[in-house]
């Protein structure tokens, strides 16, 4: 039997577990994923950085030749736009489960962000692209999730606002209000992903349209706003420890009385918790896929340097001190039981949808960037100062990884929800420990014993 | 589609990534196991601690009634030897791969020693029944195996030795020598297990039978010897957190010349350190499964008792208290990490054999007790007092998971042998970087950039 | 300058910081409790053990012989009812400051609960003597305290109880009537330390007396009631781990329809929660010094062990495996910083009571107990199997230390505590940050810059 | 009594502890130093980031006014070169212990960076201020110290080497050789902080002079290399992160055949190692104590957020969630038990000089900053994004404290040297147990009892 490159690059036991789960359409294009990334965009990382300068104002005007040039590649290859899947997305999706995406998505994370961005599969475009499909009207489809799916624009989604909790939606402010034939948009939001980007034409607003209504998830709306529509300001990239991220960055944005037509409205009116909600699970789980791809090369980064020959310290190599061979033991065993655990939860998806999948996302969301970040941070020490530089990629993958155990919910709010969601077998296990006890005195008396409980 | 008693045990998760992988065989065999571990396993429990008296000498000759009982009505269920995989073993094996009886190792482990014991699954009889089923001879098999096959008699494995660092095998000590028709055995061991138990007829003693062989792997032999050969002396029980779980025991034991017939060696001369790795493969996975199965019980435990209305402090109920719903949501997903970790592991044992495992196994063998012992830490505290007592399963549970840290090779041990498998797959990785590296200047030229690097 | 013994027992750097807070006199007979810790106290240990009989019934029937004998020499040394000191008790105390006290009590915890007992200063009856010292009248205080005091006799406080969540006091359900000249209580106990021992003659019991009384605070009262008074009942000795810690014990206690005078009411009616109050601030001190006691203790047996030149692994000396001499620097590390925490802690209890070191305490009695558990762990570990077992002090230490992090309020609600003290730092930490952001604006408005805060 | 104002800063506990080793000129230093901080620098922070361009050339051009202004008022107050203790440098020290500049050096790590160099005592200036008024001669103290001392130059100490391993400083390669009357330095640094700034004026530079020198430890000398001598080449800043830390920077720096006359020789030939381990000791404490000073300010930010009460999440103040006051109680005691570990091993330095306090440094260096980190960490995440943020400090304290876990010799260096010098303690601990078993034998012959031992 021929062996699949993703067991060198994954690992044979969980490769085993899934791939009967593997269609051969799946098989061949994770093999072409696998080459395109090594032959293709990880010898272009450095020239993509390059190609960003470093001139304050220059650098948020450009668009990265390298990465326009691997996309022709990429969809040349039919590596593109893997995350949408035909079970779901009939229309415009690809022949892919949500579990054979997640491996993808692994090897995606190996690649940075850029990667993700080469087919088509970059956040936030993809929740963007997912809304559009499900929730958007033919009209809005053709004009904005068409170019979408093409690679041909990008999109930011606006939710996030400053000076309120936005972890907890309902709290969000922007106002989304109707007048006659337009909608009128004010509001104060930031962390914007993408809204620094030239190619960027689209934000999806989630607002307050019926701040009075008595349930408080029916109180938020989503609209579409062109990004060079009259007063959509963008204040200033917010920075990551240090990174602003361009050309698409973080931004602080002003919507000051934005006026769109009412056909800018999506889905309808009262609809936007329902469409954060839908736009969130498996995101949720491609995220965390990239995230162990991103543990995953800093382990093999690591295992490189304390291998290199010419590091000696205290008369030992490096591979010879203990600690840092228990790290690295460490890190693996996180790494794999990582893996299984994210695509046991795409698996869900794949059967009962995100709806269905709760508890499993949930548990991801706050068990991998912690994971991830333990990693690449003993990885950065093994790599001494070279380690938080710009010289290796590690440093940079933290600040993104830690952006993650905030982002769509900081890991507080999973931990409880998963912790509330198992509070709720309490009743039952209540009921069978009280059937055990029953048969325990029974069998207590068939035996003639007595206790004194 | 009906679901299997599993998933309310287990998690769904984790059944729908290896349920295709179940024969009926295992389905059914798998639900018969759940239904007896609830309908007679765990109400028989206290009667079984009330039938082993405490008197100090008494329950050292006790063999517990109700556990005879539970016995005859497994075997009567055909839930009998399901450690013993016919893929490994065809003779005496029954129909269940490594991976079935993982799962069932796990139902067991819920049921602590008693219900492992009650379907002849217990260790060291279940290493010890691999031991001769693979290497003994059929007068071996003929007198040893059946009888244990059969549940009639106990086993014990005389390895550890006193005043010497056993965990690494090949300081034993204990002398192995032939005279004549005859072997005489001369050593100290202790924590041989099973060893107290009336029932136990042999124990299986490793040994030096040639300490100057310049090969140290092929310096010892293992011999069968009667429980009640002259000269095997057991001096006392060693304690665990101050339990002696009587009647088993983990002794002390001299054995002072004791002598066997030449026929009671197993396999052969020199072949003492291939029977004991050939041993502990899929013991360790066992091992671990009941490990979570543990896990999983004293998670029940906990959410029983902080859901347990009578309970209130400082105003609040107990599952009002954030921090305890957090210890509940980490544990639910270190057990659930754990299983699939380990079940990768036993798939792969079932493809593979142990040998080609030992990555997976090893990496269970260190992660899996340490996040047991973690889960039913947390359930104690959630006890209070009452958790570390003998009202509650959870202390006595935790040492016996605690020695899991050291039997068969402490953590440290298994931690290394990780590590230095992962450094091995460094220059791989250096190749790979370099391939990537000769791109990347192919790349850079092209883009007619310079790099100082 | 002559250095004191203390500094190879715990550091110079500790001592350094505390010696001129000693008296002369402090300074003396902490040397003298060293000397006497390792001319007599250690060299008893194993024999004491062999004089607690292994039979059920026996062994809650003894007097220790080799422990009275350390009794009496204490007494000559003048090391005897160190705790109580003369700044809160004038009349019955030592000249020894907390401070003084608590690197004592570090000792003491280096020699097991016996060496506290042979000095007059374990548990519970430490506790007792300080309420009947400080609380008792004149009548009881010649009744009870007085041969408390002598050592002649032992106590035991009866507060948990069995069925109710006792972390929280004002849960107690116990009831203590007054009917004419007597008092009658009625209530389930359960882990009444001491209550085993035939030398206990007295119980200090806490109950409700006034349940519906609108503050909840003044509910309960304490009373004396005699060990041998009709109807107190020892049901059994409840066990931590496998130890029943014969002969005091920990035990469920029902006491039926008991009568005491009215003389034996302890301070009024309804002050029974100042009374408890009162009682445990200086104490929990003292448990965590000997814990720190007993973790250091711990290390310094896991020091011996990995030092030992008879123990290889893997062709390797203990001492050279990078792992286990990192869980030594761990172990070191955790040692000083926690020993620094609780002095700073006895100090402030000196300057202000344990009212004015609320906070200190609180601390204290959660991060000790779990740090000296890690340190007795990784020594367990060193130690392999035996570690665990009876031949070493580990195991049981680690039982007696894990009643901590639930014995006087579990961890969660110290931790608790802790925070919500933090959080009243709140307004006074906005003031603060509003005052330099108003110098904030005047710096920038001066250098003409302007903010788009 | 009056309170001093630490005591709102840091404890009552720990100033209570160490305020009577405390002098007059101490205290009042001290609270001066509180004031300057709060009425001057933390106003200026925000003008001063703002000072510096965002320019990728301007920004190392510039030197901040507003730093220089603080300066200035700084010097009038007598708050400058505490660092330097007239204990250890007579002639240029001011009258503080390293005990009473350590609560100092905390205070100024509540400023950041900036509050260090307002009042000079910013490193790497500080270490090379100690080396030249230890080491320098006449010439080289008053050319070089004396403007340094005064604040008008600033200065790099050039040690770390890109591809070379330098966490051993034995293996640096950079050569320095005599030619005639002239020294010749060539080498490839990096990571030399300071080198961007345009006040720097001098590097020290390690190299070596005899690299045959059989002795390890005499190969090395340090010379001084003024900024501008010609082949001194500033690569590029090293980022960490991504941040440059203009102006100051982190740099790479090629010396290309640089000639300096014989007079920069710093103390002797083959001094090099000594003037290193001279220059650290003292230097390792401050940079802690500010590591201390960082963290307690991040908890002060904590909950300043936490209790704004304009916050609230799913129905609760961010302040009601029991996991956030848990981690804000565990990061004052890790804040707490830190302050006390270091302020003793400041007084150990005090008393010893630091080669006598090397256990201290040691375990100090490996413990402050991971503990550091962590409450920075918990900060950031009741921040949400914001905390990650150019809004809030907390995101350049992680960076920044980050570094520390690698300068001046990586954790793991600090954790094998404690942990060898506790092994160290072996045979004392051996013969100290030989002894007590003596003993022990001769309790048990007394008391007529055997041991199976």
């Amino acid at each position: 039997m021929v062996s699949h490159p993703i067991v060198e690059l994954t690992s044979e036991a969980s490769w085993n577990l899934i791939q009967d789960k593997f269609s051969d359409y799946g098989k061949e294009t994770l093999a072409k994923l696998i080459a395109f990334l090594h032959d293709e965009v990880l010898p272009a990382q450095r020239l993509a950085h390059i190609q960003i300068p470093s001139d304050p104002v220059q650098r948020w005007k450009t668009i990265v030749p390298v990465i326009e040039e691997l996309k022709v590649k990429a969809r040349k290859l039919g590596l593109w736009n893997l995350f949408l899947s035909k079970l779901h997305y009939p229309e415009h999706g690809v022949p892919l489960t949500n579990l054979e995406y997640a491996v993808m998505a692994e090897m995606l994370g190996r690649g940075g962000h850029m990667a993700s961005e080469a087919v088509n599969c970059s956040a936030p475009d993809t929740g963007n692209m997912e809304v559009l499909a499900r929730y958007g009207s033919p009209e809005q489809q053709k004009k904005w999730l068409v170019p979408l799916l093409n690679g041909q624009i990008r999109s930011a989604f606006a939710m996030t606002e400053r000076f309120v909790s936005s972890a907890d939606a309902r709290n969000i402010k922007t106002s989304i209000k109707r007048e006659g034939d337009e909608i009128v948009i004010n509001g104060h939001k930031w962390w914007i992903s993408g809204a620094g980007d030239p190619r960027t034409k689209l934000h999806l607003v989630l607002g307050k349209s019926d701040p009075e209504n008595s349930n408080s998830y029916l109180q938020q709306s989503v609209v579409i706003v062109p990004a060079d529509a009259p007063g959509v300001k963008v204040v200033r990239p917010m920075e990551v420890f240090g990174y602003d991220d361009a050309p698409e960055g973080h931004c602080e944005i002003i919507y000051d009385n934005v006026r769109v037509p009412l056909s800018n409205l999506v889905l309808g009116w009262g609809k936007g918790f329902e469409i954060i909600q839908g736009r969130l699970g498996p995101g949720r789980i491609h995220h965390c896929m990239r995230s162990i791809g991103a543990a995953s090369m800093a382990l093999d980064l690591m295992i490189q340097r304390i291998t290199d020959p010419s590091r000696k310290t205290f008369g030992k190599y490096l591979y010879e001190h203990g600690t840092v061979i228990a790290d690295i033991a460490h890190s693996r065993a996180e790494i794999e039981s990582s893996r299984l655990l994210v695509l046991s939860a795409a698996l869900q998806i794949d059967k009962y949808k995100a709806k269905g999948a709760l508890k499993e996302i949930g548990i991801a969301k706050f068990v991998i960037p912690s994971m991830a970040l333990r990693v690449i941070d003993r990885a950065m020490q093994a790599y001494g100062a070279e380690g938080l530089s710009q010289d290796q990629p590690l440093a940079s993958m933290f600040a993104n990884l830690r952006t993650l155990r905030i982002a769509d919910g900081p890991d507080a709010v999973h931990i409880q929800q998963v912790g509330q969601r198992e509070l709720k077998r309490g009743p039952a296990l209540a009921k069978r420990a009280a059937e055990i006890k029953k048969k325990e005195l029974a069998v207590m008396e068939k035996a003639g014993v007595k206790s004194h409980f």
